[in-house]
């Protein structure tokens, strides 16, 4: 097991310099206590010889995601982690993130630095620089909509996008839609990538073709609706699901402004049942996340992996919230004859994974 | 709320009778007991008016599976649910379990009679008389390589296939290997059909070419090998993943009693690292299943449905556990002329997903 002494010799400091830069007396630079922790981590040292946390600690980092607010999508996960946490003794902090602050730590020394015993990640985009300290992390980690390959100290949980996509996908059918459109979040986003490929792979098992014109990637905010409706609505489609609920948002706005109706001309359904979702006109119909019961498997998860059950995924059941935004097929003609009306396909989902995997 | 004078009133019994027949008193005819059971379940009666049980109870409901002595495969799924459940005091009991029961009993009303919270089931089949009635049931249920698709209340655990089949064909191809066979458990099996999606999404992802010679579904046990290991040397295999390492077990009995040997003229995978891998000659190459670890996270899905979590899925990690039966690729001919070399073909792994969706 290494000692404090064996982090001094590696580093040819001495041993109370170690421990004073581990349990963070003022008097160590902080340049030098990063480079101990660093080394620390390096050589598999625990945190068993530092000073004991006044509590055991957990941490919510959160980034891209707004939370102060109930009505904001990170508001109950937060709740929901921190009720679970707290029955058995866990003190939660929150910590706000940027970048910077990745690009001038590694995680592990700031896990262990900071005492915290494991850490939920909301709102982490695949290109942050510590998405690439997950693949070795030690610390038991939780990703919200993210997973990690191989690394049996991190978990992926969410809600299920294969069985979400589904619902959506045969409730529009037994509205009698055929010509259904999928506008998905950003192809950047690891949560895209599975709803895509659940949409190909639905509209395959339901025997309905995919028209590449319906199946669009494009950004996780209203204002991507706008650019891909006219399109959508000119290649025929009755029905519209949306990567979430901000796109659907977009949509009927867009299929409005361009004259028609929804759901009487057109159906939407969202994504996440944010507290918007209610709030449109019409109401949207869309697939609900349980929000407070995804803040508290994260935490369960978090526990599995403290206990060495080493959780790769764990998904939550998504539910369908029928409201207006969604009624009976009209079906519409093509209007856009630049589009081959028999250019359907059946496509590989497997194509799509590819690109994350 | 349903009350006990509901359920006299809609059987048109007395109120004493309901309460005796619920209480599992001696002067009730047991058809009648199970009548009351069934309407108590049906009209959403809760136990809270039942006699307490005397401890809360949890039940292992287990078919198909060994588990009596260490070797076998449901040993320590069994301790590890114990181990976890008794930390939060619960009691676990554990049936065998017969088609027989499921046909003269409902499972929420068996449930219900006996006082238990929640089940975990272990080697159950798809063709199962009760695997209908978990897509209705109310009962916390955590299912082993099943799923049920839209019950809030059963969850499936297990190890991650996909990442698994992974790692072995990884681990293949550092080796060289190009010509990779899956043989493949039975196609009633979820966890089969997930088996070979994966194969044939990571050969795909590989830029491998899939041969339908090479991916074969038979059974889970080692003489399903005898009869398809012929083919699969003809058709040039240089390697073999199994579905299991009983699979795995026959096919190194049949590449060595056809003249070759493991691993320098095939090299041989299982899957589930069962104590009987490392016995074997060679010592299997395997992907482990942390069965503990298992038994552990049903615990831990269990705990979560009971706190109205929702959880459809929770997956364990994989790790592959490298032995003596494998070794890198020497290519060997085509035997069997009648194969095609050229019939090789990117596999659409959806194909495979419908038959059990």
């Amino acid at each position: 097991m290494t000692t404090i002494k064996d982090i001094a010799e590696r580093l040819n400091v001495s041993i109370s310099t170690v421990s004073k830069a581990l349990n963070g007396a003022d008097d160590v630079s902080e340049a030098l206590r990063s480079k101990v922790l660093d080394t620390a981590v390096e050589m598999g040292y625990t945190r068993r010889g530092l000073k004991k946390p006044d509590r055991k600690k957990l941490a919510v980092f959160i980034e891209n995601m707004d939370y102060e607010e109930p009505d904001q999508f990170g508001y109950d996960i937060v709740l929901g982690f921190r009720q679970a946490a707290a029955i058995d003794g866990w003190a939660v902090e929150l910590i706000p993130f940027s970048t910077r602050l990745q690009k001038d730590t590694r995680y592990d020394s700031y896990m262990m630095a900071a005492g915290y015993s494991a850490a939920l990640f909301l709102g982490f985009a695949l290109d942050d620089p510590w998405m690439e300290q997950f693949n070795t992390t030690v610390v038991p980690t939780v990703l919200l909509d993210n997973s990690v390959k191989g690394n049996p100290c991190v978990c992926s949980i969410g809600t299920d996008s294969v069985e979400g996509i589904d619902l959506a996908v045969e409730h529009l059918i037994r509205l009698g839609h055929e010509k259904i459109a999928f506008l998905d979040g950003s192809i950047n986003s690891e949560v895209s990538n599975l709803r895509m490929a659940s949409y190909l792979s639905s509209m395959s098992r339901h025997h309905l073709p995919v028209r590449p014109a319906l199946a669009i990637y494009s950004y996780f905010i209203a204002e991507a609706a706008h650019y891909h409706v006219p399109a959508l609505l000119s290649a025929g489609a009755t029905a519209v699901i949306c990567g979430n609920d901000l796109i659907a948002q977009g949509v009927i706005e867009s299929v409005q402004a361009q004259g028609f109706r929804v759901p009487e001309d057109v159906s939407v359904i969202g994504f996440d049942d944010i507290p918007l979702a209610a709030k449109l006109d019409p109401p949207l119909t869309t697939i609900h996340q349980d929000r407070s019961a995804l803040g508290r498997s994260a935490y369960f998860s978090a526990n599995s992996l403290l206990n060495h059950v080493s959780l790769s995924k764990s998904l939550l059941r998504p539910l369908l919230v029928e409201r207006a935004s969604t009624a009976p097929a009209v079906p519409r003609l093509v209007t856009d004859t630049s589009i081959d009306k028999d250019s359907v396909m059946y496509m590989n989902p497997d194509l799509f994974s590819q690109r994350y995997s």
